[in-house]
């Protein structure tokens, strides 16, 4: 049998329940035995069931419902409001309500999510740094649930929908201001190594080393959370030191707010002793003391575009592109200066 | 016929329509007649009438789906944030969606979002420094659908549940703390003067001088709004003065961050030559140079607690207490000093 072309009554038949039943379960109520679910569920997954678009809004016993899922792994920061700022940007007009969910931090939603995501039967699923595991994947998708993926992390799932930034160029491109500068001997504070956007910017602050001749040191390159309490800890780890770098490149605003401290703490001035170079590039950056040099994540316009291809697959079109990712932009205020005149390790070049 | 105790059949028969259609409007249904909508709308409102608990949930064609709406006069800053924040900690556990909606600055929402809350059926509506009108309130509570209201101005409308923070104690509070410091010319900048939470604290202000003698300057009081801009443009004005304050009491946090931008241009040190006092206590306030003094408002518990009592309701129940006021609490970090030996006006006793 072809993918696709199973109907529900051939679900039916082969479970030996009612199609009433099968029709139940996809539309995610919850008058349905476990078990029975459970068959049903792996039926539909076996044969690859979608339900076709037509019948999903003939269905919809809710007209003026639309609704939308927003899932963060976490949303307790000014990052996680720029990107509610962007789809409230386009959900507002649209007359779509936006549907918040946080998962305390972890990558994956549980399944009781999925669960209730199947009963409110949104118009479609938007995930922020978090994923779904094939049979999630396969829940939404037998629904005709759209999902797209705004992924800073840089590693779309195939065939998901997903804007994403260069995290490669914005760490080439912070890196590469510094040494322009003059820095010779430069910190990076990253993410976790296990996340893709920390990895890819510490590739590209590789690179930017690498085009000039300078080398890097391995010491100086640090992983952690990308919260100000992890710049704050690395960042009094790598200024502590006798070769101290003159330099720092953060992997977030909040982790160059943590170095902007442990910098204080320790008597040194940026950018006089120490240049500090963020990344988001965050409205608050902009009043911190000193304003800080960024790199500019279009994070509001990421989430709008993400938010604007779901509608448009749920309104049965196509997006111009599934794959999308916006460039980022080195943003200069006042936290970067050339390195001081007398450091022990300028003898770069 | 007393209020309350008339039927959809009662409606119905004075309208002339039929029982389905006086429900199909109840229920948010967008398949009914414009015009006779609104006769059917104004003959509920004419009996204030209100769907009984028992029906609203036995009508609800949707099992499993539990959602909240919560609305946002504008929800671009950290303040925003930690509500969202503590509006999901009760509402995750519960598995209720909080859908989420920002009214682009305004304090009511327009009637199509009315609508779109009819339709979606939400156990509740938390409004967090907006309102509703008379004729919004009747249409939610003839459907049944609770509200309650995060207020921090401070006026709670009658019989409508609110949290809310003592505004007033909050000024008293960061005044009083810099009055003991030994400040005796002080500048409060505060939010709109049409928000009942900007007046309170400025009572607040002149009420912690009058305690202790010390009269205070009409001039060095500026209403604004509560953003880091006109914290910065206020800030410039009074602190460029030949008879400039030694301190300044901020309305929130980010009007906080605008004053040491103004202090810096100026080439004054905080808390050297300026003492400045934040409100709110926004999670980032300790990671700035200096770290802020400032008035915590138990936002996330505010949150939390008119969440709970939404849910309480939702369910027939009766929440303790209907209007509830937090205390806030001043927290002293590194923004404020005694005021620098030889001042202007230091004569203050």
């Amino acid at each position: 049998m072809p993918r696709g072309r199973t109907t529900i009554a051939d679900i039916a038949s082969e479970v030996g329940v009612s199609v009433p039943t099968v029709s139940k379960v996809l539309n995610g109520r919850t008058d349905v035995a476990a078990a029975t679910r459970t068959r049903v569920e792996e039926a539909l997954e076996r044969h690859g069931y979608r339900k076709p678009v037509a019948t999903r809004t003939a269905a919809a016993t809710r007209p003026g419902v639309r609704l939308l899922d927003l899932v963060f792994h976490a949303a307790d920061n000014l990052w996680a409001q720029e990107i509610i700022k962007g789809v409230e940007q386009v959900c507002g007009p649209e007359r779509v309500g936006v549907v918040l969910s946080e998962l305390g931090g972890s990558h994956r939603p549980p399944q009781e999510w999925i669960d209730d995501v199947m009963a409110r039967r949104p118009l479609g699923v938007l995930l922020v740094l978090s994923g779904l595991d094939a049979k999630q994947r396969h829940q939404l998708a037998s629904r005709n649930i759209p999902f797209a993926v705004v992924d800073t992390q840089g590693e779309p799932p195939s065939g998901v929908p997903t804007v994403g930034s260069n995290n490669w160029n914005g760490g080439l491109s912070g890196t590469r201001h510094l040494l322009a500068l003059g820095h010779r001997r430069i910190a990076a504070i990253s993410g976790p190594d296990d996340m893709l956007c920390s990895r890819a910017r510490v590739d590209g602050f590789r690179s930017a080393h690498d085009e000039v001749g300078v080398p890097w040191d391995p010491d100086l390159i640090r992983w952690g959370a990308f919260d100000a309490e992890s710049g704050y800890r690395h960042g009094r780890e790598v200024l502590d030191r006798p070769d101290r770098p003159t330099a720092v490149f953060a992997g977030s605003d909040y982790q160059a707010l943590g170095v902007l401290r442990a910098a204080r703490e320790l008597g040194l001035r940026v950018p006089e002793d120490i240049s500090v170079v963020g990344y988001d590039d965050l409205p608050i950056s902009q009043w911190l003391d000193p304003a800080l040099t960024t790199v500019h994540q279009p994070l509001r316009e990421m989430a709008s575009l993400a938010t604007r291809m779901l509608l448009t697959l749920a309104a049965g079109g196509q997006p111009p592109s599934m794959q999308v990712e916006l460039v980022t932009e080195l943003v200069i205020r006042s936290s970067t200066a050339p390195p001081p005149a007398t450091t022990t390790t300028g003898a770069g070049r």
